[in-house]
Formats: C-alpha cells, structure tokens, sequence
C-alpha cells in the first residue's frame, strides 16, 4: 500500500536522526537503553533487534510538509526527530498512568523495570526532543526559527499534559459532553499533529498563509485520526486489531460513540447505557447491549460522518496551500492511509 | 541570619515571574492548581496561603551571579524561574520514585491526588520550566543566547536524569565506591546548582574565562550543599530536622558517611555494616551501632573536610573572576548559609 510505503521511506530517516542525539550521552548505558528499547532497537534483554518501531507518521508529515515548499529534507530532520521523541516520551508515561502492560505487542517499559524507573526513563526521553529541535541550530536553521520552533514544541507538550489530564479527570465521570471530548481529543492527539505541520511549514517559509493552511491541515487530520482509532476500538475485527472484540466498549473507554450515545440515543437506552457504563466489569452480554445502543442510535453513522467531515476540512486547508508537487501528492496519500486504516 | 534574608528578598522575585509564566495557561485550571500546590502557593483545598514555599536558593544564585556581572537584574529572570521550575519538577517525580509522602511538611503531589496525576503534574512543570526560560525572548535576550541558555538548561535536565537513574539503581548495591558516588551526586544534585551560575554568567558576558569560574563555583558549591546535607541526615539534631535522630541511617540511605565507612573503615566494622544495612528494617540499636561505626572510622571528619575542600574550592573560582561587589558580598553570604545550615 502507498502510505505504508510513504512511511517505511521516511522511517530510518528519523530514526539515524534521533541516534545521533543519542550519540551525545552514553552514562550511564542502561538509562539510554531503556530508551532505545521503547523506540524500537533493543530487545527485553537489551539486545539488538529488527522490529516493527511504530508508524513514526507524526515527523513524516513533518519531513513532507517541509520538502512541500523547499524540495528538501534537510533542516527539518532535528524538528522532526524532537516530535517523535515527543510522542514516545507521552506514551511511556500514558503507559504507567493507564496501567497498560503491553504496547506495540511487547511490554511497556514500567511491566519491565518498574514505575519509578519508567518515570525516569520518560523524563529522560522528553529532555531528548529538546535536545533534538536544538540541533537545529547546527544544521543552519537561524536562531530566531529555533526560538521559534521550540516555542511551537513547548506549547504543544503542555497542551499535552491538559489532554491527559483532561483524559484522567472524565474516567470516573458519565457527565462528559461531546464537546468536552473533543477539546479534550484536540489537545491530547490533534496538537501534536498540527505542531508536526506548522513546524515543518515554519522551517520553509515566512509566509504566515501558508503556514496557517499547514496547521490547519494538520489539526484536521489529527481530530480524524483519533476519530478513526475510536472507530477501530469498537467496531473493527478483533484479527485486525489483535485485541478482544470491541476491546473499548470492553474497557468502559468513553469514546466518541459512547458519548454521541449517552447523549442522543433515546431516553431507554441512554439509561441502560449508563447503567452498564458505572459496572466494575462488563460481560459479554453486557458488551452485545452496549453494541446494539450504539446501533440503534446511529452512533457509528455520525461518528465516521464526522471523521470524514475533519478529513474534507483537512484536504481544502491543503488546496488552499496553492501548491502541488510530488510531497503534496504523498502527504495526501499519507493522510488517506491513516483514515482508512483498520488497526 | 544574613543569607535567610537574602533568600527572602529574592523569593517574590522569582515567584513573581514564574506566576508569569502561569498566566498564559488556565485550562484545565485543576492542572496548574496542583504546580501551584507544589509550590507553596495554594493548600490542599487549592486556596491561596501563606507559608513556607522552598529556599529558592538556584535561582537566587542564578540572578545574584547576573547582578555581579551587569548591576541589574532583569535579562537573568526567566532563566531564573526555569530553573525553580526544573528543581519542582524533578521534586515531584522523585517523590513518586522514592515513595515519600512528605515534602516541607506537607502531603506530596502523588499522596494527595495519586501517582497518575502527580506524573502528569510533574511533566506539566516540565514544560514550564521551558516555556519560562523562552521568555528571555521578551526581555531583550538575543536569539542566540536563549539557543544557548536552553541548550545548557536542557543538558542540565539529562544530566538530572541520569543522576536519578544512578540514585535508584544504587539501592539495592552495597558496592557503591566513593567514586560512583561523587559522581552521582554530581549529575542528581550539582548540576542544577552548576546550571544556576553558569546562565547567570553567560546571560551577563561574553568572557568564557569568567563564565568558567562562575561554573566552577556553582559546581564545588552544589557539591558541597549535598555532602552538608548528608551530614545533616546523619547527626543533626533531631529538633534542627523535625526528621527522627540519624534518618537518613534508619532509611538505610547510601549517603556519603555509609559508604566512607564502608570502604575505609576496619574489617570487622565493613562487615558489621555490610550486614546491618542488608536487613529490611534497622532497631534503635542498629542504629547506633551503625553510629558508633561511623564514629570510630572517622566518617564524620571525612565528610565534613571533604565539604569544606569543595567550599574552598567554589571560593577560589569566585575569588578568580576578579570581581568584588555587593553581589559577590551576597553570593559569599549564600554560600556560607548554605554550608552552615542546620536542617
């Protein structure tokens, strides 16, 4: 397929980009390594290993956004490395706040080393990608963009840790509007696909248009992006994703469609829905009720209506760019690949 | 007491620009109420009050090096606030790291609102540390200098990581030589204190000869600040504490003393001590037996003119930059308070 190809060109590429911020600290080895275990080359035991690493989307669209207007990848490659190191260290620690034992069928870092250690190793990981956008400087990015860049950074991983939190603070809550969850969705996923945008059209260009027209494709496809993943968590066929059938249901997540539920379906089935949702543990009777509310409520129409409503916002940000070549040809296929992805 | 004076007059200012740095984010206001409980500025219910916030002692370094250097302030304040903001953050994750449930005798972050939250909190602190010290753009910092002043902030920051990623991974060892140690406390302890006088002088002058002596004060001074804590941990009187007799030996902590005598003292002492320090919870007796072991190895001694080489060492380094003024008056008078405290 051609966004997975798109992807596996631009994989290594960020990859010998994030090593050489490595190659600047070694002591002590074992912090390091942790590291590079999450991200994919080392094995449990530290070893060496050739592995699938992730889809590393964000920084590609980084890296095309910024050949888009310049026709190279060059000063874009510290800023796009700092992203994904970004999004690993947001991981490593979403992994020890939401309990999760196993991510990218291996186990996350606290399963293997324990919490306080994978504190640690995520703080160490969020320090890289400050460490990363500033071998910009080196590549001959001026410091004015740096500062810039780094602001857009900076900004983005606080409006992070406001996701999260906000993410947190609705587990115990049936209160949650749909509104509610989007900003939340915004902030937790969108923004670190628009910061991918904005700063590889920052490094490009001065005009203020342009760029606006990239973030806005960005943020776009990042609130479809995390639609399409709630999609998939419900609806999507246990042998694509490799998890329990409707594995988000199962987990009582409260996800687009059960919000869109809670709050239009009717007046029953909104209260049987509740009911089910404030049990400690769902059956597989109970998961079948939760299903068949979210069918008869429509809850999978709107829910994809509105996802491919982000996704038309996106492309026309991306015409009104005015510009047309081979990387806008590949962002659109990236884009496309990551909307009808089925896992 | 002259340096608790200084500290004082220098608190407001660094808390006034760190509340700067606040103000541009609200949302959600839970999420920043929790930083600002972490910093002394509201209690448990999230309402403002008065009391006891932290020495503030880096940042007030930071600044004072500035003013010795250039006569003003203003220039060294975001970088100040950051680097407050670097300590907090790093507070908040040990706490978690380390289990303790106090901090300035207070519940700490993840006692009162669980290790999710304080995990998020802590990375949110994070990010304003950074976000801070982007705000020498606004004070006239050239462009070039914030790049430099970030790069040496964040190097610092890895450098914390690593020092705490050794803190653990000594705990379970009782081969810890007195190397490993002094490196440990190098990277966990001096660094931020290194990194407070090494911007304070880069932000002021272009004289690499002077900024190294600044640096080097800050880093014998750090040292010295921890091995005095050490020996606080050990023999300070428990009504100087508020912490039970000889803590640090209860905890069974590897700090400096322990590991003198278990290196240095005579045979039968290091096994006695190996021993003691293998058991899961040490009696009164134990306790004092473990004193009286220090005591005839001469730990105390030890530690004590080891504290006050690198006290001599920092005084030197500041004699060296040749300059003499109220502000040098005033970082003597912080040093020597720091030396000299009690708890």
């Amino acid at each position: 397929m051609k966004g997975e190809e798109l992807l596996n060109r631009h994989l290594d590429m960020v990859d010998e980009e994030i090593k050489k911020v490595f190659e600047s600290r070694t002591h002590p080895a074992q912090l390091y390594d942790m590291m590079k275990y999450h991200l994919g080359w080392l094995d449990e035991d530290l070893k060496k290993v050739e592995q699938y690493r992730g889809k590393r989307f964000r920084p590609t669209l980084c890296l095309l956004v910024y050949n888009a207007i310049s026709g190279v990848y060059d000063k874009a490659l510290p800023a796009a490395a700092a992203i994904e190191l970004i999004h690993n260290f947001s991981l490593i620690h979403d992994d020890i706040e939401d309990m999760d034992e196993e991510r990218r069928h291996k186990a996350t870092v606290w399963k293997l080393w324990g919490i306080s250690q994978a504190i640690n190793v995520g703080d160490g990981m969020h320090v890289m990608a400050n460490l990363a956008a500033l071998r910009m400087a080196d590549q001959g990015v001026t410091s004015e963009k740096v500062v810039e860049v780094l602001r857009i950074l900076n900004e983005t991983i606080i409006t992070l840790c406001e996701g999260q939190y906000l993410d947190m603070s609705f587990e115990d809550r049936l209160d949650i509007t749909l509104d509610m969850y989007l900003d939340m969705i915004r902030r937790k996923t969108a923004a670190l696909v628009e910061a991918s945008t904005w700063i590889g059209a920052t490094l490009a260009t001065e005009d203020a248009s342009k760029v606006n027209n990239f973030r806005g494709f960005g943020r776009n496809i990042g609130l479809a992006f995390q639609i399409i993943d709630d999609i998939i968590g419900i609806w999507e066929k246990a042998e694509q994703t490799g998890k329990p059938k409707a594995s988000d249901v199962r987990n009582r997540k409260k996800t687009l469609p059960i919000l869109f539920a809670l709050e239009k379906a009717k007046e029953s089935d909104r209260k049987t829905l509740k009911e089910l949702y404030s049990r400690p543990r769902l059956t597989d009777e109970d998961v079948e009720k939760v299903l068949s509310i979210l069918e008869s409520s429509g809850a999978y129409e709107f829910s994809k209506k509105m996802a491919e409503d982000y996704e038309r916002t996106a492309l026309q940000e991306l015409a009104e760019t005015g510009i047309e070549n081979e990387a806008i040809a590949d962002i659109k296929a990236l884009a496309e690949f990551l909307i009808r992805r089925k896992y």
